[in-house]
């Protein structure tokens, strides 16, 4: 009988696995440059701390965690997303009491959400993302935000668009809420019943209803930038300004909110507006919080992030048509013909690969043609041949596959000549 | 009140994390030189695959796995190791009917056991392994064992042992399983009670026994080598030639024994001889396999593979007191003075940043003095400041520290100015 993989989680084969690579390096060293250093958290968290860091109220804790409990009875959760743990370990580590603040953290690796798979939403998933902890300067803002739109840019993308609101401080958020409450309760009886529950627990996320959409009081409902005090103006307005310089561009969307009550000032999506993408065609989102590092142990401290699917990012370069540029071929590929050629080929693959350069060679005891045939799918820039008489020789055949032009090297100079060659193409 | 990472996982922070990406690029480029490609497979499977590809018996199913249902009801389990899921997509992907067989793998990623935490051994840890399936040449598994040497060696690893047996194929098994319980029947009585099971089930194990370890039979045991038919041992002379012809050292130890029934041929382990690096010295282990692709499904086919963990790596370069080349400085800090010199900055900023040069900036609104301690801190190479003087002048004043030289460089040429200056340095 077959065993499958889990539905909603798939295997990346190699063919793929290349673009990963090359998306997560990318990506690592756009985070060196920006001096955001990687934190490994556990793949899996006390189940409270989510309860507690994503929020008992959302579809993520109430719906669509991994909890299970663990052989001591202990209940733990696969993560359903980056934060909570990030914020938990700066906590646990007492990092926020170390010299260098803010603390810039990057994460990547997979989360895990039981929702129903669909295209670009595993159940499984990679997540990128980053955390500034320690600083409510709004440069910082303008700096997430550059690194989020660069995450996408520098692999080609160009077909973006960053969506950008301000949920305010919690007085602006407040004084909004009381005027949604008095905005929607005339026509209380007309909305779904989900969103009659919303209008007295969060009545923003009202203006988030699927169902409700159309509800003419939506297009009327007050902005929360109307609603913003000095404080959380002058914030939005310096989070702006920064863009500008920077040379950045963006939409206000006054209707992008976010459901949790740590959410505060910056707040955007990243959408990809290529052609076929998709139905969903936000590719990350992220923005400022407060309260979160307390409600996990900490002191009052205000943090920046945002998180992004790979998966989808990889969706993203298909759309645009975007090739990676990747180096699929292989360097060399080692023929021998007859015991004691196969020796010394074993014993030259092993001293060529310690020497940088890329070798495989032949398994399974196939004739001469059948390996010169391997050596060709398997887009080998070389071919070495050693038969009996190179041997006696003591030299080996080199043949360029692209140009089909042949030499016979001496077994001694052959490392260093193999080397020479590869190094032009590196 | 806080949450704490759940017992037996950690964070990996920064200071730490450098060292798990240096390593695992390391042996990512060590795979590719070899013609290992990357797969990746989920971090939970069906239990049952497990509890067929790893062993019903074995303490890892019966005691140590991460096992819960998921909301589905289906019964999944956090791998515990990565052979079984690699055998598992090689069979689902029908990856044995591809050409450009043997098929080369590598692995990378967290595997989980619920045992006692203790140094070298966590609850969460990460492996790294490599799996060749669908050839039975000897020469295979030579490339397997230095493959695995080499990804000790080259990080400078040197104090290290490989030891090697071979378990023979199934006749050479069943020859030596009768010797075993015709050598030990007559002291049924003075082994331990798992022994006395043992000898019933799977005899070899009891050569493995921590217990019964000092009784006088141990000692006269039939060895499996005495037992090999003529496949098995000219299998295994053949290994040992490679092995010789690479120049790779080596020790027999025909009481290397591995308790499934899949393991036969090649099985071996490589250990810590470094002082000091604690009481468990295997670093990692490996062999050949057959009948664990059929068990899951797939034809008849012959594998083999090795697997470390990459925390016990990083103790054995502690303990032979080896650093890591790691680049733990800062290109550039970056210093404005003023409103209008700050946006300069921010713009500079994300320019270098786009220009390959890795830059940070003070986001806590400190004094000249207090930022330039801040660079001093993060072992910045360069600091540029940008004060109401300089912008006047539409300069900025480019510092190196070691030297404590100091240049005027206009605004128009920094960008340029500074990738010449660190393009040594790469």
């Amino acid at each position: 009988m077959n065993i499958n993989a889990p539905r909603g989680t798939q295997d990346i084969l190699p063919g793929s696995s290349e673009k990963w690579q090359f998306v997560e390096r990318q990506l690592a060293d756009l985070c060196r440059r920006y001096h955001y250093k990687e934190i490994r958290t556990p793949i899996f968290e006390h189940t409270e701390l989510f309860q507690r860091g994503v929020g008992d109220s959302t579809d993520i804790v109430q719906k669509e965690m991994y909890t299970f409990e663990d052989r001591g009875g202990r209940s733990v959760t696969l993560r359903p997303e980056g934060t909570a743990s990030v914020v938990r370990s700066y906590v646990q580590n007492k990092v926020y009491g170390l010299p260098n603040q803010p603390t810039k953290y990057f994460y990547m690796g997979p989360m895990f959400r039981y929702e129903r798979p669909q295209q670009g939403r595993q159940r499984q998933f990679i997540q990128f993302g980053i955390e500034a902890l320690g600083s409510d300067d709004p440069a910082i803002d303008a700096e997430v935000l550059s690194l989020a739109l660069n995450s996408y840019r520098e692999l080609g993308l160009q077909s973006l668009k960053l969506v950008l609101n301000s949920l305010g401080d919690k007085e602006s958020r407040e004084a909004h809420r009381q005027a949604l409450i008095r905005h929607f309760d005339p026509y209380r009886d007309e909305l779904c019943s989900d969103c009659q529950v919303r209008l007295d627990q969060n009545p923003l996320r009202v203006l988030d209803c699927k169902k409700d959409r159309d509800h003419p009081a939506m297009a009327t409902a007050p902005s929360i930038l109307e609603y913003l005090n000095d404080y959380s103006s002058d914030y939005f307005d310096k989070v702006k300004e920064y863009l500008d310089v920077m040379g950045i561009q963006y939409v206000i969307d006054p209707n992008l909110v976010r459901g949790l009550d740590y959410y505060n000032h910056t707040a955007f999506e990243i959408m990809s507006e290529a052609e076929g993408f998709g139905a969903i065609t936000t590719l990350s989102g992220g923005g400022r919080y407060t309260g979160l590092v307390q409600e996990v142990g900490g002191p009052e401290t205000s943090g920046i992030g945002f998180a992004m699917s790979i998966e989808r990012l990889l969706m993203a370069l298909e759309a645009e048509g975007i090739e990676l540029p990747l180096d699929e071929g292989l360097d060399c590929y080692m023929i021998a013909m007859g015991e004691e050629a196969d020796k010394v080929a074993v014993r030259l693959t092993d001293q060529l690969r310690g020497a940088g350069v890329q070798v495989d060679k032949d398994y399974l005891g196939k004739k001469m043609k059948g390996q010169f045939k391997t050596a060709d799918r398997l887009n080998s820039r070389y071919v070495l041949v050693l038969g009996a008489e190179e041997l006696e020789n003591q030299v080996i055949n080199v043949k360029e596959m692209a140009s089909g032009e042949q030499k016979e090297i001496s077994l001694d100079a052959i490392i260093d000549y193999m080397k020479e060659q590869l190094a032009g193409g590196e």
